[in-house]
């Protein structure tokens, strides 16, 4: 009775544990393997001593699971959910609950990676079809992307499309003074650096003299006005110039389509096919172009092609046309999509179908005909006859006074000085209609304007060609279909709910659940990125945090968030760094180094902002090869304005010469930019803004636990040190503090909203409360361990390429089985496929050494886990012996047959060299729990050389979705 | 321009449409099949026109799911959350997250049937195995079962269990005064129509001279008193009686468990591993017994076996003790259990692990010492020395105050007169326990105390024997590997989101997301059953709605949601007419007819109210004999209590003439019990109520939408007709209205709740918000068109066996195979098994007719997935005919073989007289899509014949689990 009470261990319940694989005891093992006596030893051995950080990281004490969602409802508390009817691109939408639970809040979607291996991605890759169809048909266009990250950036790249294909060779380019405005100034802060010049403008009039290679109008415009473009896209093609068109998809459904009308490419989002506004993102924008335009579009394209057997496969197509391809000759550095922003579109169209979209746009029209008959009643007659959710009002000295009692109301209007705004959406019911009547000053009953109320849409702009006649949008209209359609896709899926993605620099690591649960929150989903800022109290105390911590992380003075993309960042970090010469007079400096090691996405982006770039050599051991960097930096040293770096570098080592090599650059007036893409190496234990480093981006999808939600959202916030500051992203709209940062704005903004896909920076924010610095510092040494783990265990059979000098790796590692070609035939390919039927994605491959594989463990996999992978590797190099020893050859073997399929396994005639289990059930994998992957190895030649994109024959698309 | 605007046609978007499976253009083409010229016309062929009710239902207009939602946010805004701090078997409990998301919101699991088809349940079984073996582990008994429904009512079976069990044959049962009162109550209930005498008293000296075949004891106590009950348990030895602790789980991880202190069976609670309180449930109690025992115990039991090539498999074991079986033999009506909430506990100890139970346990314990500590400094010393987690304190005057300051706390304490009751749980900060010593008139600090408190079980009931070592109970530490484990064992089940589950008899039709959302929002999972009302306005509101809605669509006067099962409102509604005969002074009425085909639930129940079952038998055409009623009827005249009949019957046919039968019975004295199973044919269409019915429960969980959960929850709410209400159960704690309902409580409580398990009575809620009159009826009619469909393409190939004189089925049909016995060989249990290789679950067996299968499609099904069915049974019935045709013998068939797995597939010697492709993929299935499931046909002789419950020897089950 009389023991005193016995401490407590927090650690057994702590989120760290449940984040971080290996238990205690596991590291204790792994430890001895790699040869290290205890972590602290094995950090010391992997990171310079030169840079480690000196404090330990301090952002807090960690909190539980439950403390940390009872914060995040105390901050969602903060956020007043009003109906926002600013329109301006974002409007309400309902997200079928269907598709919320079994889409954004399944692992076996949003854990996914980018369907590069696409035998294992059957499931997304065929809900991206579906969304480049339902694209092709409402914009009447040929092909579709599979996404781009926001309307505004969606613009650009068209922008940027055009000034490549149009037959004008002139650096002009029109835009319609009526496109939203944060496309306008998206549009400014990419013109600019390429030297681009816009001509803003009624495009009525101010076409006509205009020599452009490109215009880009809204439709319906910004105001709400349905005006027809066909004059305009007929001046444009007269001067030879590409016609683009901004388009709403609720809208197409019941006007005509760009395609129709004459566009060459049609841009917009996405968003409000069921992608709630959060803040301003995620959501999916899309573009689609003619056919003659194809081989020029921008991001990624799933295309049809054939498997082993000759039966349709999906892929992703041309995708020679990309940036970590094309390096120096990249024209864009699109690498993020938006995949589960676009799937969750295309499956409320596959739920709604063509029939039930068009009952929603007629019912948003009606309501907004309804909100204008009474409008006029009152004395405000909309600006425009014509419209179809939006009408545009001017108030004169009224609108101080409207906008007032509209928020008494809970509801916020769009404003253009005296010009008010007001956009419905499928959210909107009577009672908000009557609502605005209110404020207008009057006491209208929606019934009674009835009689009144006339149809807005022009007859010569009614929508004549039919749309989703695909099987697809109409076979899922009952939940139970849908659900069961949901299911059958994910299941032909392998994603981080059933196995580890050890993917060289992308850090597949645990999106912890509870990390996802404030995202589908109506505080966090439903507010219009311009709302008043006092509505989003809570975000704003989010962001002011979520930039302190990135501060103390990474050791720089300030952070925006803005940019929505890692490749984004690297572009807004970059404008950082021309902003800041062309502020001290050398804006003649536009040399940037750039190591032969690097992501293709540095190249392409120092070529955005105007940068010529020049190649670093890489020694032997990977390393930047100092010697050249300085002779290089020596010769452009009066241009000399950056250099792009990784580190840990993309040979997965922590190069010893990091601080030399930052001043190196810095002494011939060069700025560091270090890509964030290895952060997840440092949390904790070393700082970029201490070592040198004036600028970076962090994927937040990668380090911080947003998931990859099988191609994107991501988010690459930068982070830069004091002087570049004022060379941050700035945004005009509705007053953001980002706007404030700068008050000259030497920099517009990289993305449509002011902080990029805010609703997603919650998850992040979350994994920082969760772990506070000690976990995340732990984090990183297991991170590091798990690699070094790895590399000990697969040498012996695969040698590990690179290491530094005391022969650590840092979080991930570079094997290598080219020695195996002449031996045995192997290629990385049959590796990577291979593994496929071991129940494995497989690592990178052949980036950034052709013929090898980088593996990144992350520290969220347990010992377990890889053991499973390793024994796996090393069952497969026992294969490739039995190659070198004449069992079978490399193209009779399991390895090149592989991922074996039911298909095979279910043969009759089977006459391989080895036996079916072979094929199937290698070496110590389950049988019970196999992932069967639905094709077999997929023919990407035929699928380049036969491009299908969309709607294909009903008979094919049948027989694939078998 | 001056377009008047087009009319809305809202039927597109609404949820009817959602829920319905067959479009419109479908039900024309199924019209056309079955031969109606229209669904009304279907109608008046199908209901005997005697019974078709006079007005449309009215319960509203249909909300959409966006309405419906807001409408349950305003519900949930009127309950309030307070710490609960009650006690009474009721904890705070966090549910992890990656449970929460990834199984209670998973449809992969909560729409899982119960697993009595094994080859497709395994992952569920594994769960459930892993239950049993923790249950095993922390009482310390041999044998445990699958859930049971609350511990009051596990407490009512322990008690049945000891009566018939026991050496002593007498008729008393002991039971400890300081149980938990709501099991005191249920024991009552039970033991007085069985005509059981309860002795209750201080086991400490009331056992001495009372005769008794068994004695119930809480530990620790209801008071929080842990006492060694050692003596107790001698003593009831000493008797030849059996002994039984109600024990707490978490205690039992520092406490010596039952078993070891000598008791022969435990129950209680798993509630608090994980899963919310939700005002009373759903939650899993838990019964284990001493291996001599096992063949007695109630309810369901997993068992490990071997299937067709003597691999390890799970299965229901001894089903032979079911009362479907067992029929008037039956001692337990027991049939639905807590499968979901059961998995949810084992999982949340898979999860933590010993020693994170442990941990927990400790903390709570911590606190509670700190609280006790902190009390005795403010002058009141709790009751006991020893204690877990609860304190009783007995505060005289001040009671009062105290309560009344911890509710400005928002705090509940628990409360008998003047002694307060305060339990802690894991969620207790030192906040909270700040915050109770302000109530009791203290200020102080938590930390000060820390030195003053001491450790308070008692050293001799310390806890030796170590549990949860199995590898499974350590392995899933980290949230990725227990994100994976709980995927593996989702993929090995089949459920409705994967396919039709057309169980006869079990209506498992859509459970819409939406009608699951609310479920696991804190305002209605959060609440104590025993809070004062005013906390629960929003779910009293809900309530009331929900009686009247099911007044208006069964045509009853008065309705009580108390029993948590659909067997429980069998009960429950025998008890009403018991007590109505009895206050009528003819308690002697104790005869229940009950027809030949009757479920065997029906005969179960009514031995459970002391009644005598006379069987009626059925005439051809499965309809109740009139005359050999009416004989019986009138040879029982004197003694005649009720008769259970079961419409539409449960051969799927509306009898014509069922308001006779009710008549004949009425006019000898008896009441008509009409059981509810298959309201699902009635819904708007006709009324119990209306046609001669007294009484009726509802299963909730067929007609209503709440999900199977793989075998539970359900709720079987009753309703009655005016004369019958003062006999519905009552509730006499903390003043529910429940028990208002008579004052003089004739029959006492059925469960351990006021409103059963009222968290999930939101689901069917919301579906009727949703569905409205009008959805609900459309529902109804699709069902019986769905049913005739289906019989109508099956009866050329599998005759239908009933139909009414109009050749028309209701909801469901049976077919019959067995002619096909003599001609091939074939059972019905190949075609079952068969049936999974199409990637089916089977109807339901042999149930009510022996060798036939009885299929319910369900409104829910569109007619693609009925073809796919439909296809599937006519390529069945070719393959029986290959059989009859001399291709192979049954024996070796693909339907012998049935179900085919990987296994079978991959072997490298195949001499079966079929292709592989027959056996994996027989005629029209998906071979992309396909399930396997993991095991061959299980084994059910040898399962019973080698019982393995709990922890197989490691090896085994790391075998059954690869």
């Amino acid at each position: 009775m009389t023991t005193p009470l016995k401490p407590l261990d927090d650690a057994a319940t702590s989120f760290a544990r449940r984040h971080i694989g290996p238990s205690p005891r596991d590291v204790a093992a792994m430890l001895e393997t790699v040869g290290a006596k205890s972590v602290a030893e094995l950090m010391a051995q992997t990171l310079p001593g030169t840079i480690r950080q000196a404090a330990p990281l301090d952002i807090g004490p960690a909190l539980s699971e439950t403390e940390a969602l009872s914060h995040m409802r105390a901050l969602a508390a903060q956020n007043q959910v009003f109906t926002s009817l600013i329109g301006q691109g974002y409007s309400g939408t309902i997200m079928p609950a269907v598709i919320q639970r079994n889409i954004l809040e399944n692992p076996a979607w949003y854990t996914a990676y980018t369907p590069y291996q696409p035998e294992i991605s059957q499931g997304r890759l065929e809900a991206l079809f579906n969304f480049q169809t339902m694209i092709c048909d409402l914009t009447g266009l040929d092909v579709a992307n599979a996404s781009l990250l926001d309307e505004a950036t969606a613009a650009a790249e068209a922008m940027a499309l055009a000034e490549r294909s149009a037959r004008a060779k002139t650096k002009a380019f029109f835009v319609d003074q009526n496109v939203h405005p944060q496309t306008l100034a998206v549009l400014r802060t990419r013109a600019e650096p390429l030297g681009w010049q816009l001509i803003v403008g009624d495009p009525a009039k101010d076409l006509d003299g205009a020599e452009v290679f490109g215009g880009l109008l809204q439709y319906p415009d910004t105001t709400g006005a349905v005006r027809d473009p066909r004059a305009a896209i007929a001046k444009l093609h007269d001067k030879g110039a590409l016609a683009i068109l901004a388009a709403d998809l609720l809208a197409l459904t019941l006007i005509a389509s760009p395609g129709e009308l004459g566009a060459d490419i049609a841009i917009g989002s996405a968003q409000r096919f069921g992608v709630p506004m959060g803040y301003g993102g995620p959501h999916a924008a899309y573009m689609a172009v003619r056919d003659a335009l194809k081989r020029s579009l921008p991001g990624r394209i799933v295309g049809l092609s054939v498997d082993s057997r000759g039966a349709p496969a999906y892929r992703l197509a041309l995708q020679t046309r990309e940036q970590h391809i094309r390096r120096e000759k990249a024209t864009s550095n699109i690498c993020t999509a938006q995949v589960l922003l676009a799937v969750i579109a295309a499956m409320y169209a596959v739920y709604h179908g063509p029939e039930g979209l068009k009952a929603i746009a007629r019912t948003v029209h009606r309501r907004t005909a309804m909100l204008a008959a009474g409008l006029r009643k009152l004395g405000f007659a909309p600006e425009s006859e014509t419209f179809f959710d939006t009408v545009t009002i001017e108030a004169g000295a009224k609108a101080e006074s409207i906008i007032a009692r509209a928020e008494g109301e809970r509801i916020n209007l769009g404003r253009d000085g005296s010009r008010l705004r007001i956009a419905l959406d499928e959210t909107t019911t009577a009672d908000v209609v009557e609502a605005v009547w209110r404020a207008f000053g009057g006491e209208l009953s929606y019934a009674t304007i009835e009689a009144e109320a006339r149809e807005a849409l022009p007859a010569e702009l009614k929508r004549q060609r039919p749309y989703l006649a695909h099987p697809v949008f109409h076979a899922h209209r009952s939940e139970t279909e849908m659900l069961r359609y949901l299911r059958k896709l994910a299941d032909r899926d392998l994603a981080l709910d059933r196995a580890m993605i050890p993917l060289g620099s992308c850090t597949m690591k645990l999106n912890a659940t509870t990390e996802m649960i404030p995202l589908t929150w109506q505080e966090f989903g439903s507010l219009h990125p311009f709302v008043p800022r006092a509505q989003a109290a809570g975000y704003e105390t989010m962001f002011a945090d979520l930039e302190d911590w990135l501060c103390r992380i990474s050791g720089y003075d300030a952070v925006s968030l803005q940019p929505n993309s890692g490749a984004q960042g690297e572009y807004a970090g970059l404008l950082a760094i021309r902003g800041y010469h062309a502020a001290r007079g050398e804006g003649h400096r536009t040399i940037c180094l750039i190591p032969s090691s690097a992501h293709g996405t540095n190249p392409a982006s120092a070529h955005m902002v105007g940068m010529e770039v020049v190649v670093v050599g890489c020694d032997a051991g990977g390393n930047v090869d100092l010697a050249d960097l300085e002779a290089k930096a020596k010769a452009h040293s009066a241009k000399l304005a950056a250099i792009m770096i990784t580190y840990p570098s993309t040979h997965g080592v922590f190069e010893e010469h990091i601080r030399d090599i930052c001043d190196v650059v810095h002494a011939h007036g060069g700025q560091v930019y270090l890509d964030g893409a290895n952060l997840n190496a440092q949390v904790g234990l070393s700082r970029p803004g201490d070592y040198g480093a004036d600028v970076s981006h962090f994927n937040l999808h990668k380090t911080f636990c947003i998931p990859h939600g099988g191609g994107g959202p991501g988010m690459g916030p930068i982070g830069v040190k004091a002087h570049l500051a004022p060379f941050l992203p700035s945004h005009r709209t509705n007053g953001h503090p980002a706007t404030d940062r700068a008050s000259a704005h030497p920099v517009g903004p990289v993305s449509a909203a002011p902080y990029g896909s805010a609703s997603i920076l919650t998850i992040s924010y979350i994994y920082m409360l969760l772990m506070g610095g000690d976990g995340l510092t732990r984090a990183t040494e297991i991170a590091i361990l798990n690699a070094n783990y790895v590399a000990a265990r697969l040498d012996p059979h695969f040698p590990v390429l690179y290491r530094n000098e005391r022969g650590r790796v840092a979080h991930e590692c570079i094997i290598d089985p080219r020695p195996l070609k002449p031996t045995s035939g192997v290629t990385v390919d049959d590796i990577a496929k291979r593994l496929i039927d071991y129940g494995f994605h497989a690592p990178t491959m052949s980036f950034p050494v052709a013929g090898t594989l980088m593996i990144e463990p992350t520290e969220s996999e347990s010992k377990a886990e890889l053991d499973r992978f390793c024994d796996a590797m090393i069952a497969i190099r026992k294969e490739i012996a039995e190659v070198e020893q004449g069992r079978f050859t490399i193209e009779a073997s399991p390895l090149r047959h592989a991922p074996h399929t039911v298909h095979d396994i279910a043969d009759d005639d089977w006459n391989r060299a080895y036996r079916r289990s072979e094929g199937c059930f290698p070496a110590g994998t389950s049988r019970t729990d196999k992932y069967w992957c639905p094709v077999g190895r997929v023919d990407n030649v035929y699928g380049d050389r036969n491009l299908v994109c969309s709607c294909p024959p009903v008979a094919d698309y049948a027989q694939a979705a078998e």
